[in-house]
């Protein structure tokens, strides 16, 4: 299949074009985005192999849909969500599949949507096309869905991390506490001096104590999964001193009786067909899992419940690399399913570790 | 004042070398421990200069505590909590102040005690006659004090962020979420493959994620505080990728009405003498506070309140350096107070950033 | 092909047997090693997926020879030099392709191995059988190799970088200072203080600063590849804080004249037909190459050539991945080249940055 | 006396607050700079305690210099080369000492200072008027000196690590090849993508491969100190992974017959008077040194010598805390015996590690 792959300067582009060319089916056959133009994918991302045959960065206008269309089977948004939301208008209907990676058609209920991304305006005959959610939870759907969208890097790992307790075990979450961890480069490559390397590095830094998008995400589809499995759902995010990958902490209260053993089984039974989904023990490896650097630069995501009989909670870790399986990773995964290839295709490479 | 560091091979006994040499009224008087006997103390640690006048480690003995006596007006034991529990009775009545930075002596209630440190033996007598607590909660009665228990790294930061709640506002909390995010060095210096710098840089390691036994202590001591205050409180702690510092976010949620406003008056009003403790707003400077690299090298703990009002949540955030305030620095914060001197004295050190 | 691994604990094991899962003409067999016997690679390897068929590790004797012989077509040897110098003579003969990557068979002058390696006795007969060298510069001797010696990953990196001006451009160099910069994993997983993250994360530990063994095997190749080409030739070895990723800095003197111009083009030249070296221009993207972050992961090495006007020096920067193309990367692509595999079969990965 | 910081945006004006306010006989009156006008010292530097009282950034302006010269004793100019050119033909004569961090003023040799200072001109009456040098080089330069320039980070390392040499030892070095490796905070707070913490974490930039001003420094310095002394000095630098700090290794040639015993005692004597160079043993402690780690927050700069018998080459190593003995800790030094204080006051801050 040919891709293309729009915001192509960004961290998730440039892990998009690193996986495209890892991919046995997969073609690079175009470049978009707004800045950048005429720039070779090695200038923009230090890593990359310098041979692209040719292929520069270029606009995507309304005057070269018809080209564009030509192009591609496949197109890939990493963009900001408004850009992805006016995109999606000009390319519906003329790609084979669009698959989003922005904020911009995640959120389904317009209150939500509209409190968390106020400045985006979409077309809603648009969005409710959009097939949103992790490919895990959506896998049955993804087939016929021109136009998909993926979930962000934290809703990814929060929604991996509940469904097995809401969905496979049918729990009412009382109330959930997130905190999540993450590594710089989920903040993009914008210009802040915050994020300069003095102050980024040692830093633990409380950059979303009160609240995260993401959070509005996973309530909303969990949601609409199993209505009324959700009570209190809030979030903290930090940013910690590493560049790759994340963790997340459910802190769960339910009424509902449970136990170390059943929580273990249900959660393997939940993710027995999903090969990117490793539910593993605190204690299994030499390191305490999970742990981001155990999945760097892979597609999975390692997930780890443990019920604390002290006060009665369920705590559910889930890691996972927030430029793959929170971005790059599952939006091939995506294609994968969207064309009928197996799930895994060009994403079996192994975790690279020590880091 | 002449002091001597018990456990000088350690990370906190050399940061109290550190400190004492800093420090006025105090001199350097003894070195113990039951490794390295016989090291000068640049030796053990890289940074100290190089001159102390001869003194090296030396064994602590029941054969030596006369000499000893006649030696130090201030022991501090940065030693393992067994160890404290033994050298305490050797060294209670025979030296005007002991102080104690292990966990043997912080819990009072003993069901609580035996819990956490099963394997930690103590006189009950003994126990008894420590005074236990954050220099800034227990200042009175520090002065008359010859037998000083000081909390953990991780309970002096939660203990800070939660008594404005409990103690300043009269709140009872139902229930308390505390994530714990801690750098390399509140692990010690133990030989362990996991903490080699290969598989601990990058990581976020879920190392206790379903107790520690510091909110023990945080509990036992706020609920003799004002009986009834606490209702659930729960930890998990991380390892994160920097070496010095951690950030305590406690997740609070009580029946009390209250908001932004009322919650920093109050924090700032139960802080107003206590120069040591700094109530920052979240976004008053660069980077958003608190974030452990901005009280690096200092006595300081940084605490920030916020109420998030989607969930009715009280989010708190502390953030010290755990071998400072969380260590030696709030030891000789104790032995200040307990002889007389301002608090401050040779604690002065602006935090050293960014680092 | 059936591989085998001994060393299969450590960082290099560790490698192999990730990259000979990602090798579509490699089969993992055996894991052998002489601790952890019993253990599944998930368990010492936090990352690796967790199914391997039920291997473990086994140990490697005299008995069990006849099953490896059985078991495997190409064994690699990530152990250290002493074992390696007595598992080869145990396995030469038996197996195909004995690949070793330790220093045992690396230095052919016997006086030079001595001396960098005196604890390592080694059969002279059996010494004399192994092809060694970086696969790029003895790629037509290895598909008749059954012994192969690998060059460490500084004298990978060392040698790569100097080659074109000795072999290519065919000058003397008068005096060559190397000054290498490498990250922790280069240490590999002993236990010692200094290696412990807190007191490795920020380092800049100058660990060999008068001399280095790899520079010793540089010396010895480019002397035997053209002999009197090399002059002095000394090495500094130096610890920096990140995990994966080296970089040499060759200062070269020599008394040709030469300028950027025909440097830049001999280098092009030289590796024209090797797509794991990358010649790059220094600034040609958005960080200054070469940079081992821009490998990471991958079986690159990039290499940059600039001559210094001032002092009429060239300077000559290479950069790898020190497991990868410094150990398990280059025997994997041995084993290729071995076998009449295309040389980049299984070795296509990407680098994966930022990380 | 009274100091007046400009520049105090800056990551060396930040230092300078925290170190004039952590001295006896300092008090800060003036804080200038041209960006953040009437902003706090905490806003800016987000570690400082927060009282200040009520001191703001004000603009330097030729009309606002008679009330500075009444408000402060001395002023330190934190400041970028062209403007502390600028500055200090206003204050020169006007404020008792006026002490330029910047490059400005720090090569005496005309055609020099142009190469390496293109854009900066300044009258050259008062560059005649400035002695510039390392405190412990001008030591007695200074009572005297109403217009100090202080060397770079670099140069400072690479000055007192090659002095013994020149000016001890009385060696002529034919030969001396650089490798200066640096922390991030050497780059200061520009807004560059390649400065961000995903793409400097990790890195070991090349960013001065074929020279840096410093060594123009370096070589004017000393050639003057003892004309001839310096023959071929070339320079490399890196920016590796961790945040303050530097080391610089200089590769010496000599035609001299010298041995480790007689360097060692030559270091020992030519630092004798001096507290702040330590002549470290390079395996006195459980690290190698000197790291950069080991004087950290410290106005030490550590030094190791070591002669290589194989090349017959000396290893020059140095490190210090670029912020501090490589900026603001010397310019306190400088300002100290500019006023008859004993050198080390407000400078005995031991080093902060681990960090």
């Amino acid at each position: 299949m040919r891709a293309g792959v729009v915001g192509a300067s960004g961290l998730a582009g440039g892990e998009l074009i690193r996986l495209i060319t890892q991919h046995p089916d997969l073609e690079l056959a175009f470049l978009g985005g707004s800045s950048n133009i005429g720039r070779r994918p090695a200038e923009l991302h230090p890593g990359l192999r310098l041979d692209f045959g040719g292929l520069t960065v270029r606009p995507v206008t309304a005057e070269s849909v018809d080209e564009l269309a030509d192009t591609v089977d496949v197109i890939f948004l990493a963009t900001p969500a408004p850009v992805s939301a006016e995109l999606s208008a000009l390319l519906a209907d003329r790609i084979p599949a669009v698959i989003d990676l922005s904020g911009a058609f995640r959120i389904r209920t317009p209150e939500l949507h509209d409190r968390w991304y106020p400045k985006v305006s979409r077309r809603p005959d648009l969005a409710d096309r959009f097939v949103y959610g992790v490919p895990e939870l959506v896998r049955d759907r993804l087939p016929d869905a021109a136009l998909i969208s993926l979930p962000g890097c934290y809703a990814t790992s929060i929604t991996l991390g509940l469904a097995p307790l809401t969905l496979g075990l049918g729990l009412d979450l009382t109330t959930v506490v997130v905190d999540g961890k993450s590594g710089s480069s989920g903040g993009g490559l914008q210009l802040r001096t915050a994020d300069l390397h003095p102050f980024r590095s040692g830093a633990i830094a409380p950059y979303a104590p009160t609240g995260h998008r993401h959070a509005g995400e996973v309530r909303d589809f969990l949601d609409r999964a199993r209505p009324g499995s959700i009570g209190k759902l809030s979030m903290s995010a930090y940013g910690v001193s590493h560049v790759r990958g994340l963790l997340t902490s459910s802190y769960v209260f339910t009424d509902a009786a449970v136990d170390q053993r059943e929580l273990q089984r249900a959660y393997l039974r939940f993710y027995k067909e999903h090969r990117f989904v490793r539910v593993r023990r605190h204690n299994e490896t030499l390191i305490p899992v999970p742990d981001p650097q155990a999945v760097l630069g892979s597609n999975f995501c390692d997930v780890t419940v443990l019920y604390d009989e002290d006060d009665g909670r369920i705590v559910v870790l889930s890691a996972l690399d927030n430029l793959v399986k929170g971005a790059a990773g599952q939006a091939v995964q995506a294609a994968n399913l969207r064309f009928g290839l197996p799930e895994e295709t060009g994403l079996t490479m192994q975790p690279v570790l020590p880091v």
